[in-house]
């Protein structure tokens, strides 16, 4: 679906789908290791990390738990 | 839609919804007022608040930039 409230810059399904990448690496998570984790689809989480979904609270609460770290740290865009 | 997976402890809608309601108070908001000016509909923010409902990034986004803070403050569950 095209949405033409965001720009590249400020969209938040762009800056969450960074911050995830970002820390999922730092982490030392595989995209498919954090996939099967927390139970999210490789297809959807990897849709998710190009900033094309638009997550939605209780898968957001899912991955921050499986990374083990606080949802606003997960989302802080 | 039931979700098992939760607990009212632990429910992120739930406490989600808890957070908002607290917050919007805090800062002086009427749920009418914030629907209005985030453009989420009334009755769709009523069962945000009443932890009905799996809000999405985007219309997180909203309400945090309609509140005036940060994503990762409204999100502190």
């Amino acid at each position: 679906m095209v949405n033409r409230e965001f720009t590249v810059e400020n969209d938040p399904r762009i800056l969450f789908g960074k911050r995830l990448a970002k820390i999922r690496k730092e982490l030392g998570w595989t995209q498919e290791g954090l996939a099967i984790e927390s139970g999210i689809a490789r297809s959807y989480l990897s849709g998710i990390e190009r900033g094309k979904r638009n997550i939605a609270l209780i898968n957001i609460y899912k991955l921050a738990q499986t990374l083990k770290i606080p949802v606003k740290e997960l989302v802080d865009i």
